[in-house]
């Protein structure tokens, strides 16, 4: 039997109240929230919107949708080495939601604040026109002063990126492409792999302070890395080499390049990998590569940065491939 | 001739860079937003959700839609004691958004930023499934632990409420029901007056000092008087007491009360007032009252704080009011 769909005061006691541990939250009965900045620190916002079947798929399991909009934003985070402490939640909900669905957001928001060491702040709760739209502000901090820019790579400096590159646009094709996966030669092990990649990024919270301490320029993949790549260039007014042949590959990109290389790279350049792309200068780099390692998120160096003005050159066993046609995920 | 629609990353650009002084926000060409807080200041963070046709109407003017999606949050920075600073937009564009039309809401935002000396951090912008909606996540500044809640109302209070109250519910109405204004025997100027109120809410920014150093409550009036007086009562468990003969009322709404008493008391209760409703301990009510004055942002005196457990008592001349009917405007 369904629940009965609780009102807007309802909703905010039941479902959202016990996500707001936060003293300064007032269990969510207040016009705002009041936090009080911890002392040497800077604090470091972001803020992402999800859209239904623009961001993710409005059948998606509910603690998936909850769980993606909130990583989506920690990755963020991790990337300007901030630790996350959290968020304000803005949701736009569906005509057709039910209590059920809101129990199910609502544990995949608890699951992750509980992984994440998160806590709800506040938000606003309202009715959409038609699809969900998830709006997120997150909140970290970083020690003052060393937040990590796009801005800061300079000539020498050695590029790293964290993870492995392309499984999430591997995933969303064979979502929307039934054929795919047979075509690309995945073994089922495969297709799960990307499909989960696709559905639950993995933000690089643990590599937060390891950027912090090492990185002079960083960033999130998610609008593909040749894409992502070149906002960092251009923000730091450099030029980058990427060394295809060094990219960090799962098992089922390493067989999509195999069986289809134009589909191949047009996943290493789809987004959504949630990966963290940092430059590191030269003589820090092993130091970096071992502390990353040391946080259990290691990361792999796939090229170098160069004087220039803001290109991104491809080189795949030192031949230059031309990458030109997929120039990253629009999610605009 | 139509300007061409620029793309994600042209929008930023062109409209919204332009509105990010903060060093903080790099120009919004990064991940994320980073802030030093100042030093003995709490953080003060509120989020509000606005969607056409929900809380505003799609065709009103976008300066106006830009500004009462801001100071709809400003009014609950204010009603905490808060100085706004700054903010985070999200904004999820309709189908048939034009250049010219992003043009005139960034003037709205920008002029809003000059008057209420607030800067844009960050933020993310999406295509809507069909609406436009405008996701706005503010943040303000008080003094360590000098934050005003709902919740420390107690008996013996004197009951503040800034400006007059009824007018964007009155101004709704005219725009939602064309007899309305000559049922309730409005001039033209009165009409224009709660027309007006309703596009164009006025944060009472300027009592947020005031707010912070006399009261011992405070929320402002959004969803109506008398449920806004609810929630804070409940949150305080007291009960109060409005003096409705006492309920400061422009000329509009005393013209509204003298030819259809029902349609006020439903005005005076719709909520979208965006003025502070204040518990001020009684010995310090002249001092409020004058400081308020002194800060251009008159206040009125409407009633008390009893003990009690969360009821809401409306008296006329001493008599009773049944108000049971209209509950507030749930946004919801």
């Amino acid at each position: 039997m369904a629940v009965e769909r609780p009102g807007e005061f309802e909703l905010i006691k039941t479902y959202f109240a016990p996500l707001a541990h936060h003293p300064g939250s007032a269990g969510l009965t207040d016009d705002a929230a009041v936090l009080e900045p911890s002392p040497g620190m800077d604090l470091v916002l972001t803020k992402d919107i999800l859209a239904a079947d623009v961001h993710f798929f409005a059948e998606d399991p509910p603690e998936a949708i909850a769980a993606k909009a909130l990583r989506v934003n920690l990755s963020d985070l991790a990337a300007k080495g901030a630790a996350a402490r959290g968020y304000l939640l803005g949701i736009a909900l569906h005509r057709d939601w039910t209590a059920e669905w809101m129990q199910r957001f609502c544990c995949g928001l608890s699951a992750d604040q509980a992984a994440f060491d998160l806590v709800l702040y506040g938000g606003d709760t309202i009715r959409s026109g038609n699809g969900l739209q998830v709006s997120i502000t997150a909140i970290g901090e970083v020690p003052t002063n060393r937040a990590v820019r796009r801005s800061g790579a300079s000539n020498g400096d050695a590029l790293f990126v964290s993870g492995t590159i392309g499984d999430a646009a591997a995933g969303l094709k064979v979502r929307l492409d039934k054929g795919f996966s047979s075509r690309g030669g995945f073994s089922s092990a495969q297709a799960d792999h990307v499909l989960n990649r696709y559905l639950l990024p993995q933000p690089r919270t643990r590599l937060a302070p390891v950027v912090a301490e090492y990185a002079s320029a960083s960033m999130d993949v998610s609008d593909g890395l040749l894409a992502d790549a070149g906002h960092l260039s251009a923000a730091s007014n450099v030029d980058i080499e990427i060394r295809l042949d060094q990219v960090p590959l799962s098992p089922a990109m390493h067989q999509l390049r195999k069986a289809d290389f134009a589909a191949f790279l047009g996943c290493l350049n789809g987004g959504d990998d949630y990966e963290i792309l940092a430059a590191v200068p030269a003589e820090k780099a092993d130091a970096f590569r071992l502390a990353a390692e040391a946080a259990q998120c290691p990361v792999s160096r796939i090229g170098k940065v160069r004087e220039g003005s803001g290109q991104v050159v491809l080189l795949d066993d030192g031949v230059p491939v031309d990458a030109t046609g997929p120039k990253g995920f629009l999610h605009f």
